[in-house]
């Protein structure tokens, strides 16, 4: 944000890569950042940074705020099925795995190879920095005032990757049709693939590239709907993302970097 | 059950590593297994080989039907909150991950070194074979006629351990003290360990033992309980099992070979 | 070789990646491929197509035969100081490590994930069935009727990548200068890269690319030169070759499809 | 050093860990760690802990210098051909491969995770500091002067094991049944295995335990021995030799606390 505002008053377009203008309201950045907003004149101006949800409030936008890895593997699955109402608000569980590059380039005892490798480990799981911004567009995605989940991140041993695994109790709408209709929300997005039944993500399949790919299911033995989706946190996190704003921000093709 | 039998009539005691007699009801072994149960007479005298649970049982069968590696990881450490009573019995979410000789010695695509390698991702997601005697375990626990849960499995490229990350909504009967006096359940237990506040299970930890980590949290945010555990799949799954089970019923000392 | 002959004959190129054109001499061909050349009339025609040694024979080819994975991370860096003179032609040593897709999509024990994943072995330690073409051009770049070496691949628990550790002995002529001459020959090549003094390959800065790097030492106490090369064997491998040479035959830009 | 000169005067015997008596010579010492020796006046009384070579003097040592991983990965299968006579002392090339653990818990930007993972590489290939050790038992192995060999250690993705491959050029004493003599060095030894004919070694078989598994391969076409070796670094290093040491110094079972 140090940054931000100068570039903004010399007339430059800013794509933020950093948290600071993701979250709107700055009571809870202070929650979850520890510190006053630096600059919270510009967080209504602020656009987040996620084109399936809001791609035409960005190619206007003179601040790009764009999302980070978990925010864009939870938000971009839930983003449908809250929009159509097909889920109970409150019933929303989610279980991540991301690789370890996802902790950037830290060195750091947690982090060295013969303390990740064959190790499966849940870590920060009820307060992790990133669940205020999922928590907020999740609310914006559903017409809620408020949406909480349980966000349980896990660190798994590859490079790069992340699957996210989202239980939630189907809603009284919900019916047999409801899937493929949230999933045809996406028909015309290229990076946001709602995969055909019977397959699974898989973070291979999404490796170095800018793909979400998503599965919906239906629990008919318990009335839940289940949504898994696999990113590259490397690409499809604020660097993917930021190419991919940039080029609707400049008018040019979406993909172009990307492919 | 084709060895159990003949073995049975013939006064030598059985400790089964299939998945045969863990089912008590028949009609449920059909529907997973899609064959008739071979010998549905002997059900009701099986124990389920989890020492934790049935050490006095087992101590006295003749037929001990030792459960899996998924099956421990989640039953473990949902039994001392069912039994106290502490969460809601039609809420509970379990996102599991497993090493690849979960699948045991399988030669198949799916299994070789690069399909697995930089690889995340769910499989069985909805009728998972282990999932019937997690269920009649889980709902003997909590002494309720069914319960019914959402479980999704996923495989990551660890040779061995399981981590199970559960969720589910606090009961009205919760409050500050109730994780607590949970873990106490299994304070004499030995191969069962609730891990102090602030630490959470790692699959490294239990590699090549038979010990099972657990950690329980609370998230005030969203009224719900998250119960993590950890095992190493290759002991604490039905070999460990089934070398505890059968020093009880030979009444030395129950970590013989186990430590 | 049963496509080659009849597309060559209806005018078409044929760039080849089995390994049936890449040796010349087809009694060495069965010796280790256990069958007679299918197409021995055609093997003075076809040229090897490893561009940094035969650029100007791929252009004008009809067959071109595309070298696998481990000839081109051996004779890459060997080539220049064969060429130069620099080694003792019997005293040369290879010992490569090989990631799991070097072995193709094979569906067998030594490769699923279990057997592989913490695993460092050697295999076929002295009559692998690439050591024939290897020995064939090595022997070619030194002028010489015949080399011979000893070859030893490896397995290790990587997807993608093989480095090779070549060590032979200084020749007579060979001067402190004599290493960054050699090195010179591979100046204007773009993708086989000899790295600066104090820094040595990696197969990961390879990865997904179709360059070759290169490090030369000279061991003073032993008076040994060591060559270390890195690429990634599923590009610079037949592969990548493959569309290099294309782009040569077509004369087009070499690094077309590439980079 | 500074702890071991006053343990030994107050009369305790020392079983040291650390590189410090393990090299005779001072001067050699002052070359590679780049210091005076701080205690000359023991080195010629502390014997090498390696027990396959010196199991009668650690019997009756006061002070033991454990070897650690690397020199024991190469003098071990050297040792027995060496002290035959089968190979020309001047041509001894090793490549070896060692998992990340052999570093320490080593807290610095080559050893985190996505720096480790899915990379190959060399590293200090000509004047590695365990080369001095190695030298000096090889050379007493073979009751020469001095022996010098090129050795390159590398990097690879797993926790824990070292495979070094070893070529030499077989001397004029050596004929078809020299290596099955050789191999017979070690037929009382527990825990160094010479494999029989066809098998290779695998860091995985001899992954937490104090074994050193050794091939033995004659290369007829260029008349060189390959010697090959696996152990766990973090065992058949310095802590386990360190173990097996002080049950020979104690009198009690070599194996007791490694098996």
């Amino acid at each position: 944000s140090e940054f931000a505002r100068p570039l903004l008053e010399s007339g430059v377009k800013v794509l933020d890569l950093s948290a600071d203008f993701r979250i709107k309201n700055p009571d809870v950045y202070k929650a979850y950042y520890k510190e006053d907003h630096p600059a919270p004149e510009l967080l209504s101006e602020s656009v987040y940074g996620l084109p399936e949800l809001y791609r035409a409030k960005i190619a206007k936008a003179r601040l790009v705020a764009c999302p980070g890895c978990y925010p864009t593997s939870v938000i971009l699955p839930l983003y449908p099925i809250l929009r159509e109402g097909l889920i109970k608000h409150d019933s929303i569980n989610v279980s991540s795995m991301s690789g370890v590059s996802g902790a950037g380039r830290k060195i750091d005892l947690p982090y060295i190879f013969p303390e990740c490798n064959e190790s499966l480990r849940a870590y920060s799981p009820l307060r992790h920095r990133h669940l205020p911004e999922i928590e907020q567009e999740l609310a914006l995605s559903a017409g809620a005032p408020e949406i909480k989940i349980t966000f349980i991140p896990h660190l798994v041993p590859v490079n790069r990757g992340i699957v996210s695994t989202i239980t939630a109790e189907a809603s009284a709408v919900f019916s047999k049709e409801s899937l493929s209709i949230a999933a045809k929300i996406y028909k015309n997005e290229f990076f946001a693939r709602v995969l055909p039944e019977g397959r699974l993500p898989d973070s291979k399949y999404v490796e170095s590239s800018n793909f979400c790919d998503i599965s919906y299911l239906y629990d008919e033995r318990t009335g839940r709907v289940i949504a898994i989706s696999a990113i590259d946190n490397l690409t499809k996190g604020a660097a993917g993302q930021a190419v991919q704003c940039l080029n609707i921000m400049l008018g040019v093709d979406e993909k172009t970097g990307l492919v």
